[in-house]
């Protein structure tokens, strides 16, 4: 398929609608970083599994990848951890409650439903503190430079505002580490969090980047080289199935029918298992906090060509 | 593939299993025609896309279906009613809390996560009640029959215990009236939900049945025939890999990776879109509520075969 | 004190307001036979520890004294059964939720939070099926045919409309008879909570009813009769001050400072220990489902006389 | 009545027990400070309306009072803010769930169900911080030592140590935070809940400092003195008694039938309006976190003194 004239075709359609109608849902607000990017950008940006690469829009422009990040993170900590040292601590089922609930980890007393809700990805990165201490934002950084094959950094006007309104993720971390959840300090483990929210990427880098898991778990650019095993993989998969959109989940399988993980900034990420991986990006965000205009593009996207898993 | 031998030799290894260490898990216990089905039953059948079949084990021996028969009401509806008259009832998400509880209820003002959690399929019940009135239950006989190709029936012993114990499901369906959610007399609509439960059917009975998940909506053998359209279908797939399996679903996405639907009569219904149905049963049930073996069974299978979305 | 005098002096107040403003609140709708009662009316009556009464207003009008009945299936309840028979299935905490929320049920596995919610009343109506079978409602308007000295009967229009429309008290029944915490059947014992909830009664008939909490337990009229003991009427009238009025418990201690159990005919039924019982009625409610104008006349009978228990 | 007697005569009848049996129930073990100090101690005092007091046992050792300080926060809160300035933030119904839950808080948008949770507590200290800025400790120590006529202090280890382990109050602030129901700097209010935390006083100074509850609000010790009105005076006495102990405030209502604000140092402060105010202190805890010889003491002055509001 000429993946390029796809993505242009489809760039094209939303752009002309946005200048028909102007932007539909809302930039998000809570931070100045994110909530002064103008409505009007649409990138797209996809990497097959043989190499081939296709960019459309803005698709070449850095923006915060958020919860998308929460995939990378995971990612690391399971290439580095035993199954029982990662999972005991953080549950793989849907929350069936906001992204941000803190009731559901009171009735299961400080464990996170999944690694995709705040509580489970601020669960992982205490659990990236134990293996890194105070270069954990480092290693991080390094390993999504690796992945994607050219410097990957942070935010750090994002990351510090982060910190300054995050009182709900204080109050997760705080209420974790209450039942004894959390092994590190909240203020570092929030740190690394932080820091992880407000990573600056474009959607051809986490098309790259990302790229193994479309792969079976091989590195996207090393030849021979593997991020984790084919198993592994398969886990995150069905884990940004079932758990990646928030509570939209059940809506993005089938309007969608893709592995997905999205974040505030607006971007989404789709991986197509052996064939690709896509990422889509338009900062205006619908009340599931998804980006409209993202999930349009992927719907176009996997009508035109085709591509599901159902 | 030789899928006659691939079930032979899984249940094989399963037998053997049992022999050497006896069954895990435990019969459900709540009424007395469950509780005395043996343990030791293990069945497998499956049908591909092209009318090719196999069984094997105990693949031909009728059970109770419970909550598989979710698949087959929900069906019946999306059939005959339009978006708005289904799902302004009832969500498409995942609940994230156990099958029977009301507590989501509550919060939602009457209106269930999904059509596959007891509340939703009392909802999909009372529109049911609402398309065919007191032939509810004979229309759904026939939609099966017709799908499987021979009679298919209730097991009446079975629906009247579950009427005469089923008080969490009255509780359920009188909640749901309190909040106007629920258009006609409990009393109706949960003799519809009992009989549906107490459908009695064999592996290779309901892989025929619901070829047409496999088929993108083609009726399982009339040729030309749709029982729904494509976009319907994968409605119900992401629905089942989703929301199929109780609190289990990320389990099941990530072990078995397959839209599947279970029953606390220790079947299993999975689909491979485009290639198969495939059923398991076997009646001893984990804590979770689904069968122990039939998951086992539905790992070696997608181990052996490769079969699997992610 | 001339109660006489005070009685007429805070109806005539209330009654002028009612003339220059009209009723605030809302009469209870959800059947014709409580909804059509006319808002205007306000009646008040007392009897005192020595048996002097007074009367004001539409004092001597019967109305249908709902929740208020809960007061007296506990006493009955009590006198017939040992504390581990009654206590053992009810607590005796506030609720904290909605009078008639399923929540708290389920996180405490059908264990009503105390006996004046209407999970908590229905309980104590299991109970009492269990001491009285068939004849319960019969001995119930017995009882209080004998604290009132006068035959004391049920609506059963208004019974006939509880049960029809009582969807959520099915809910709360079968749901606590599905965690094994009703022991008779839910008909025969929805049957007593509806029909206690329509047991018709002045507020002079109430008053003399349940001048026993104001006399450590000795019989309203017969001499040297006793329906409780001490300890147990201390039981009910710190009942009434923790979890009396719904959801409003704090602001009745706050602002009445008596014990007090309120229903949603409009009546309001208070205590003040060793002097006297004061109920008063007037239908239109407040959103808490507590008796606009009788929450006001128990305020300005408090501040008027000095009875409080702060 | 012979108070001294009286409180001699029940410390010794409790310490005989102590003697036989050993302590029932556990000290609190969260902070070193308070797991250290001795089971066996039990203490009384108390200050009647016109000045006359009494003190048993270790009565004038000092204790941590813990919560027993929320009744002076809220006291000073009071008196400085109009109704609507304090309770547009702060609830005051029981809370049907446990004093440190964040279940209520979530689904009530960050409103503490009444001043005497911990959420409570930590809304009443962000008031105080808005009224008194850095110099907040420094007031509450002062009011005190006004109230109680001699200098009370904090314990600085116990406050360091609720500092160091307080995750679950960070948790609470963190979340009304994020609801914009704290105003001032979560560390700020965090710092004066610790410290009124670690006060440090004795069962007499207790007593006496809480003397204005038996008074209408009149000052303990200074002629002419008001510390509130008699309608706030009630208030207070009315929260004790509906939520002053946590989740078993229906059995102190029956069991004591006084209004009570207990500390999980062990102490438990009582108010009979317009008689006298009691203090009693032992350390180890029941499981509702109440002192256990505290209550025995409670229930045996008021069945021996037969004073009780019901």
């Amino acid at each position: 398929m000429d993946f390029q004239a796809i993505l242009e075709e489809i760039t094209a359609t939303l752009q002309a609608e946005l200048r028909a109608h102007g932007p539909r849902g809302e930039v998000a607000q809570y931070i100045p970083a994110l909530a002064r990017v103008p409505a009007g950008h649409i990138g797209m940006a996809l990497r097959t599994c043989d190499g081939q690469e296709a960019v459309a829009g803005d698709g070449a422009l850095p923006f915060s990848i958020q919860s998308i990040s929460k995939v990378f993170t995971l990612t690391l900590a399971m290439q580095h951890l035993s199954e029982e040292q990662l999972w005991s601590r953080i549950g793989r089922e849907p929350s069936g409650t906001a992204f941000n609930s803190l009731v559901q980890l009171e009735f299961e007393h400080g464990t996170p439903r999944n690694p995709f809700i705040n509580a489970g990805a601020i669960a992982v990165a205490d659990r990236l503190v134990g293996l890194y201490g105070d270069a954990a934002c480092a290693q991080l950084s390094a390993f999504l430079s690796d992945l994607s094959g050219e410097p990957i950094g942070y935010d750090e006007e994002v990351a510090a505002s982060e910190a300054a309104t995050g009182f709900r993720n204080q109050a997760l971390a705080n209420f974790m580490k209450s039942f004894g959840r959390v092994d590190h300090a909240v203020d570092t483990v929030l740190d690394l969090y932080f820091h992880q929210c407000a990573l600056s990427m474009s959607c051809l880098q986490l098309a790259r980047a990302a790229a193994y898991l479309s792969r079976d778990g091989a590195h996207p650019v090393r030849p021979g080289a593997h991020i984790m095993t084919e198993r592994q993989t398969r886990r995150i998969n069905s884990l940004m199935l079932t758990c990646g959109t928030y509570d939209a989940a059940g809506e993005f399988a089938y309007r969608i029918g893709l592995p997905c993980k999205s974040g505030v900034g607006g971007g989404i990420l789709a991986v197509v298992p052996d064939h690709l991986t896509l990422v889509v990006w338009s900062p205006a965000l619908d009340e599931t906090g998804n980006s409209v205009l993202g999930q349009k593009a992927l719907e176009l996207f996997t009508r035109r060509t085709g591509l599901s898993i159902f």
